[in-house]
Parts: structure tokens; sequence; C-alpha cells
């Protein structure tokens, strides 16, 4: 496709209606306020100071050490000259300051969250960032708080609390601030949690609305306005009539990943996590709503469409990966569509006003699935790897999917979409899961181990008017960080191994890369300081579920650690250490 | 004084004596052997690539992160183009390839230290790093043991225990191999240890030999050859007989310092630490032979010479700074000296062979003595700055010294010794000691604050000729890093609140500087890669003594807290967070 075909939503352009005023749609302003960059989340920036023909010279301008370990997933936010940085639980949030050489300290903010809370996380005890609106900084605790905090002082303006550690639920997740609300959502598929996304007033912290992810049409907030596009998403109460019993109460479905916002169509869109437990025999039926992505209001939460990605999921295929809005010319016409790449390793592209599949197909290697049939929405799954008592081999992708939680960018320039992704395969060994409130209740046993080619990550570039794929990265470890495009022509990314890469944005030709301390699997952001330079920025700190067996000091010979991750990443500590230092670059 | 009157020992210049053969004595070869860079300690580098012309483009080539955030105060040393990083507890020692790009881990040799030994550690969990020798590296563990370990393949050879952390003994100390000894000291003259320094078989780790500081003359290694230059010094037992009934035997005089080598002279140099308790009052008597410098033959370990630098210390004057040998030409004959900062401010210039003291004039503000006599080389102290069972204010400098163990520099092309130290004062409470075997024995409330002009650090260019400083550049913080010179005329050191910085030797001008991530307490190092580029590297994490506010995450509002020390830096944790990650410089 040609640049002219594709239209970015979120006014990156400057010729964005004026209607998108709140800050989030500014046009390119140089920040970076929220962790995806925009409403529409792209992660795409206008600033081109940074291309092919001088990122070699590109260079450490300063770092910054969080003094924590564990795995560092946040992107750093960028507004007002001050870049604001949350860690791994204890959960600090750093304002550094821009204006002054070497970026000093302007406050800390602790939230003092409970050491517990350590002991409910599945996969590392990381958050994924924060939000910037209206002069506060919103963001969650792995205890189960959300709480702004004013971006000048530094001072707590207000702290909510959304769920209870004792149940098995954390909060991992960077909100999004939309039409007033804090929306944040909660973690704990492995432990039976019940899973729900929320919409908090900016102002108040008060709770707006919750809408759960399963249980009666009530509790998901669909009502009469909730039209989805498939016969199958269209019954009473399938978040209970889907499940046996009442196991719906314990069956996951968290908000835990990425929302996006299109102030036009005033629609926000998130994916619903994996069923619980990942024995999927104890669960027969769809398990409505898990897997799922919903279209909601934000200022109430409720429910407009909703489509089930993988009904009855077996193989942990969360549905909680980016949504990017875009509006792209397909088969002839313009549309708004969402571009989701999903853990079973589909890219969707769907409308984003109907929820209508426009096409499904595989953006990284997989065999779990035979085809998504755009007619009746069903993804046709293939019996032999489906899950149960049993043990089953060779299931492509494994748990953590063609993808995880790490989030791809799009360029207008390109019309590419970048998706850092994974390359695993994985046995399965279905056992009872016995529920007992906040401890793991997944009822398998997993070995994972490289994919085809012996590689574990890829970072790929995607023409989703096309469907298919134009260029691949391969990376020894799974590609657990974010990616962020420039209109410098230039996609940066950081990998397991310590790596911060340029590559062009075109062919994925590598143009530039710098070893940093530890393994990355942070968000990269760019910004324009206040002497008019633009930067770029990371946090290096290898950690989550992929970097657990180093983050968590693992011990990598029990293969079944982290959920069977460390058996594909015994080798990872020979290859980067425990860190926690965030990177900003410049040119010279 | 004129560059052409010094002369440097330790064959930094390439017309050294071919006698001088070992590796730590070769011609500039472009490696870091040893913590101090050489036999003579000089921690001067031939190496001229980086320069004032071209300092200012200086940037990171590369960086590693230990994984741990407690004080980092290793040399990193570089042989054979492997770079060689011990950590803090739990005292990991990597070796990372410098032939590849971003220097991947070769391999990471873990001695498995007690957790226990972290809990008498006096003063944060540091490690001052390793010595390379014969294939080997040789290094300390906090738990009391020396390990020798292949520098290829990370095997251990040997490890030796050394003590019993449970009397509350650890050891902090970088070794220095001379003559086949592995030569350590141990730390813990605030628990009541008795000190000493020892001999091992650098083949085996057989111990050869223990000096005590304190006992009779036979524990002391006090024989026949013992030849001390000042009548003080001259009697029989005079490590039993100036200490109360039998306190020598928990008198501290650890060796937990620096010690350097005169391959000619075949001595090797070290000073005492404290005696113990801090109140003085408890230990009436000179308490030989802490606080003092010993000449010693590294086969053996005996005595040659002794010279107490504060008889019967009352501010926790320890005798271990670092020992730089020089020959000089003072008062019109070429001399060969030592020169020792000590904790007490003042600057020796001893003559080495001898013990006798040439010159020893404050380089930094002090009102604790008045002069030290050059004919009987007694110190005449201030009876109002004494402590004992009462409260003295306006101590200067406090317990850690006009410097503690941050290691100065010597360059042969200015002649000035670079000195990086301290600017406190202190308040000192004197009360009872109670000892019990592995518990903190004191004695002493004390509270430190900034000195004159309320900066707590310098960095001064000394003229050890005629005994005066030439530039001072002051710090907001104590100077704990070492500092680092070279033929490129650039004298390198770190700051706690994170900046590394190139000045200009021979006035102090500040030519570069990079923020790192952390505060830096770490030493400098200066090797030629394999790529024939000079590259510098420091370890950024604040901690230590003077950083313990941070790394200990001590409660600043406890002034005593730190022995003290945090109550002077309640204001480090705005300025630094806790870190732990190696820095590597070169040109573009």
């Amino acid at each position: 496709m040609s640049f002219s075909k594709s239209r970015i939503l979120g006014c990156v352009f400057v010729f964005c209606a004026p209607a998108l005023a709140q800050i989030q749609n500014q046009a390119e302003d140089g920040q970076w306020p929220m962790a995806a960059k925009n409403f529409a989340s792209t992660r795409f920036s206008a600033l081109d100071q940074i291309n092919a023909a001088n990122v070699g010279t590109l260079k450490v301008a300063w770092t910054f050490s969080t003094g924590l370990t564990r795995g560092q997933e946040a992107a750093p936010l960028v507004v007002n000259n001050t870049m604001y940085v949350v860690t791994p639980w204890p959960n600090l949030l750093y304002a550094l300051d821009l204006t002054q050489p070497g970026a000093p300290v302007k406050w800390t903010y602790s939230p003092h969250p409970s050491a517990s809370a350590q002991g409910v996380a599945c996969c590392d005890v990381v958050n994924r960032g924060a939000a910037y609106f209206n002069g506060r900084i919103y963001y969650n605790t792995l205890d189960m708080h959300t709480v702004a905090v004013d971006a000048v002082t530094g001072k707590e303006v207000w702290k909510t609390t959304l769920g209870d550690i004792n149940s098995g639920e954390s909060m991992t997740m960077a909100p999004l601030v939309a039409k007033g609300r804090v929306i944040v959502g909660n973690s704990g598929g492995e432990l039976g949690v019940r899973g729900w996304l929320a919409g908090l007033d900016a102002a108040t912290g008060a709770i707006a609305w919750r809408a759960y992810a399963a249980g009666p049409d009530k509790d998901v907030l669909i009502g009469p306005n909730f039209k989805p596009f498939y016969q199958a998403d269209r019954a009473e109460d399938l978040g209970t009539k889907t499940w046996p019993g009442e196991s719906w109460k314990i069956g996951g479905g968290g908000g835990w990943g990425w929302i996006s916002y299109d102030p036009d169509l005033d629609l926000i869109y998130y994916g619903t996590a994996n069923p619980g437990p990942w024995n999927s025999e104890q669960r027969p039926g769809d398990n409505k709503w898990t897997c799922t992505l919903f279209a909601r209001r934000p200022e109430n939460g409720e429910a407009i469409w909703a489509y089930q990605l993988n009904p009855h999921d077996e193989q942990d295929y969360d549905g909680v990966n980016e949504n990017i809005l875009v509006d792209l010319t397909i088969g002839g016409r313009l549309r708004k569509v969402l571009l989701h790449p999903d853990r079973n390793a589909r890219m969707y592209v769907i409308d984003r006003a109907t929820g209508e599949v426009l096409s499904a197909e595989p953006f990284a290697h997989q065999n779990t699935t035979e085809s998504v049939d755009l007619k009746t929405g069903r993804i046709k799954t293939v019996p032999a790897k489906g899950t149960g008592f049993k043990t089953v081999r060779d299931i492509c992708p494994a748990a953590p999917g063609g993808k995880d939680w790490q989030p791809s960018s799009f360029s207008p320039q390109t019309g590419l979409m970048y998706i850092p992704h994974n390359n695993l395969c994985m046995e399965f060994e279905g056992v009872q899961a016995n529920y007992i409130a906040g401890t793991p209740y997944v009822g398998a046993n997993v070995r994972m181990y490289p994919g085809p080619g012996g590689h574990r990550g890829e970072v790929s570039a995607w023409d989703p008017v096309n469907a298919k794929t134009i260029w691949t990265a391969k990376e020894m470890f799974p590609a657990w960080s974010g990616t962020v495009v420039t209109a410098g022509g230039l996609l940066f990314y950081g990998t397991m191994d310590g790596w911060f890469k340029a590559v062009d944005a075109r062919n994925g030709r590598l143009l530039w890369q710098f070893k940093t301390g530890s393994g990355i699997i942070g968000q990269p952001v760019t910004y324009k300081g206040p002497d008019g330079k633009q930067y770029m920025a990371v946090l290096s700190g290898v950690g989550g579920w992929a970097g657990a067996v180093v983050s968590g000091g693992l011990n990598a010979k029990d293969g079944t650690a982290a959920l069977g991750f460390a058996n594909a990443m015994a080798d990872l500590p020979k290859y980067t250490t425990k860190g926690g230092t965030l990177y900003v670059f410049s040119l010279p």
C-alpha cells in the first residue's frame, strides 16, 4: 500500500480536527502523555530529527537508575518538560526535570503497596506505566489501587481501592484516561480471579462503573445498546450460560492489557484475558466473555459491541493485546478499523464501528487454528492441538501467544504495523486445578521451547491492508519490548539480551544498536526536549513473564517454572543480568 | 614542581627496569590488572588517546548491569581483553568479553557467601575489587573467604576460610598479589574484631602468615628485623602494653584498606584501622598497632618498620588509606617516598625505606591536630577535640576522616596527587560500649554535618614536594569515588549524585561530565580495547558508608544512623537512587 492510502486517527498530523482538543490528541507536540502515545495507540511520533542518515551517531544523553531490579515494562511519560517513570513493585513514581542537566529527580511518590502483592503477581511484579491527564499522573499499584498524583508537586490527590490481593488480584496495566474516566483493569487469571474493567472519575477517584468479563449481562454492562456483529455473541447472559455452574465467578478474563479510544465514535476498545483454569476440560463452553474484544462507552462502560476471539480458549490465548486505531482503505472502501495482533498469532483487522472482522491472517507461526470465518466470526480450531486432561505436544504458539502484551506501533508513512512478537511452542499437560483463593489456579504443566528456526523472537512489519508480512527481523529471545516508529523512518525496539535497536522502518535493516545494562522489556518512547532536540528513552531491566527466570531468580532446571516459560529461557541468565535503568539517547 | 623532578615507581614508563617483569609492572600495556593499576598504586595510565581536546566528545560505549543495587565500590579489572567485575554481596564475579560487541558475559562465578555476612558489615556490603595474577582472579567475600578463580574458565581454584562472621569479621578490601602471596585483611573495627593482614599462597590458598595489628610481638610479626624510625614505636610487646588489660583482643585495627608494594625494597605498605571502641576513654594508651603504617615483607609478613599515625585515636581515624609509591626530590635529595593521605586530614610524605616522616601537612579542613613533630614522629592533638564520656562538638574532620578509603591517583606528568576527599565535621557523644561478639562495639553517638563552606566533598590536587594544595574542586557530597589520571592530561572521578567527570589535571577545570544512573562510589579505570581504542570504565551504584542512607534504605531522620553519617546525607535520596551498572566510555 502507498502512504496516501492510509490515514491515522488521533492527530499525529497537524491537520487534525480541532474537535480532538485534549492533550492526548494534540498535533505532535513532542510529548508522550500516555503509554501508547495517543488514544489511537499508534506509538508513532512525527519527530524526525533522528533519521536513517544520522541514527548511527545516536548516543546516550543521560541515564537514571530506578533502584529496583525487577522487570521494567513501563513506558516513561513526557509532559511539560518532565519525565514520569513508574517502577515495578513497590511502584514508585519518579518525576525527572528535563530542563536541568542530567534530569535530576524533582520528586518521588510512593504509594507504599503491600509487600504481599508480590505473592499474587503471576508473572513478575511489573507495571506498564501511567497516564497523564489534566495536571495529574494516574497509575495502578500491584496491590489493587489506582492513584492520582499531582504532576507538579508529586502529592497524592486520591487513591482508590479496586480489589483485594487476598483474592489473587493484582494490577499491572497502564490506565487510559478518556472522557474524564480513568480506565483500569485487573490481573489474576492464573489465580481464579474474576476479571473486570473499571472507569473511575478522574477528579475524585470514585468508581463510576465496573464491567466484568463474565457473569450476567448486568455485570458485564450489556444492555439495550449492545449490538455485536456476529450471531454467536448475541444472546442473553452468555457470560453465565457458557460456563459450567458458577465457574464464571472464578473464571478469569482480566482487563490487564491495552485500551484504545476513538473520540469520534466515543468508544474504548480492549480485550479480555484468558479463562481460568488453563485446563479447558474443567470449563466446557465458550466461556464468554473471556478472550473477547469489547467496544464500550468510556463514561458509563456500557458495551456497544463484542467479539469473542477465542471461544473456549484452550491455550491461554488472552485477548488483551493492543488495538491500533487507523482508517484504511480496504476493498476500495475507507474503513475505520482496529488492528489487533492476538495471542493466537492472527492479526485481526476489525471494523471498529461494528465489530466486523475484515481479515484475521497469521502474523506468526501457529498450528492451533485453521481459519477465521469472516461470515460467522468463528475461529476454526485444530482439535489435535486442543488441551484437557491429556498431554499435547507441539502447540504453536505457546501460552504467551504469537505475541503477548508487548505493544506494536503503526507508521502512517509506511502504512505498516510493527509487531514485536514471539516464536514459541509448548507441550501442555492438563491436570486438575483446585480453587483456593489467592493461589495458582492453572491446571496445567507446561514446557515451552523455541518455534521453527530455533529463534524465540521476531519483529515483523505487517501490511494490514493486504494482510501480509513485509519483513521480519529475527531475535534470539522473544521480542518482549514495545516498538516505536518515527517520522524519521526509524523503528526502535529492545531485546532481552540488552540491545536497543534502530532499524529502517521500510525494510528492517539494522542501522544502530546500543548495549544497555540489562535485557529490555520496556516500551521505548521519543520526545522533544526543552533544548529542541529529539530524544529516545527506554527502560532496561529484564523480567516479566518471559524474563522471570532472571528477575525472579527462578531455577531454570524446573522447566515448568514461570508457567513453563522458564523451559524456553534457561539460557537467558547467560545473556543478561537483572537491572533497572532508564537510558535516554540523542544525537551528539 | 616540574615534571622532571618526579619519577614514578611501578613501570608506567616504558623505560622501566626489566627486573619488574610481572604483569603488574609491565610497561603500559593498556590493562588494569589490580584495583590500584600497579604496585605503586598510582592509578596513572599512560594511555593518552582521550585528552583535553577531545574528551568533550566522550560517549557511552556500552553498559552492564550487575543486577545488584548495594554500593558498588569495586575497580573493574581488564586483562587479556576480558573485564572482571566484582559485585557487593553476594560477591559475584563477572567476566565480560571485550572482543565481542556489547561485551557479553563469558562466565559468572558465585562464591555463595553466607547471607548472614550482611549483618556484620558496618558500612554497606561493598567489595572493593579483585587482583589478577598468573591466570587467576583473586578476591574476598564478605563472609571471610578469599577465592582464586581461573581467569579463563571461571572455575574456582581454591577457597580459603579466613575467619568467622559470627565474631563480627567481614572482608571488603581488594587483595594485592606480591611475591606469590595473596595479601588480604579483615574489617570489623566497629564490632570488636581483632584486626589482621594475612598472606596466602597464591598457588594453593594456604595461609602463609597472619600479622595481627595488636597483641604480643609474635602475633604482630615483629621480630629482629623490625626497625621503626621513631623511638615511640620501639619497645617490646607494645601491642599489648599500650592497652588496658586484654582489650587488645577486641581492639580493632583491621586491614581493610589498600596495600602497595615496592619490588626493589621488597616491602609491602599498608595501614591498620581504628582501635575499638570509638569511645577512647575505654582504652587508655596508644593502642598500638592501630592507626599505624606498616612495612612488611610480602613472603613471610615480618614487620620491617611501623609508624603509628594516630596514637590513641579518638576520632575513628583509621590508617588504612592508600599509599602511593613515588620517588621525589625533596630538600635536594631523591627520596623513595610513600604518599599517604590520612583520615586525620594530613598528607604524609614518608621515606618508605625507613619510615621517616618528611612532611605531614593538612590537605583538608581539620581542627583535631596541631602538627606532627618530624623529629619524634608524634602527632600533637588538640585536647578540646578529644573524645570520651562526654559530648564534643565541631570535630573536624568527622569519623570518615579528611578522606576515607576512596583512592587518590598520582600523575608523573604534573607531579601532583589527586585526592578525592570529604569536608565533614561531627558531634561526638561518648557512651559505654559493651562487647558482645558480632554486634556493634562503638560507644559513641555521632552526628556528622558539612564542614566550612557547606559542601561535603572536594577533589584536590596536591603537590607532595612542596606540601600544598594546587587546586580544589568542590562537590556537594563527599567525593567517595576513586580518581584516575591519564597521560592525556585528564583526571576522572565520580560524584555521589551520579556525575562521571573529566577535569584538566593541571587546574581542575571541568571538561566533560555524564550523568550515570546512580551515585558513583566506584573506582574508575582506563584500558585499551582490542580495537586499539582507549576506554574509561566505572561502576555506578551509590552506597558504602557515605551512601548507606540510600543503599541501605536508612531513615535519615535518625541522624545517628550509619554511625552518624546519615545526619550529613539526609538529602542524598533526593539526588540519587540505588543502582548497580557499569558504564564504559570511549571517543566516537
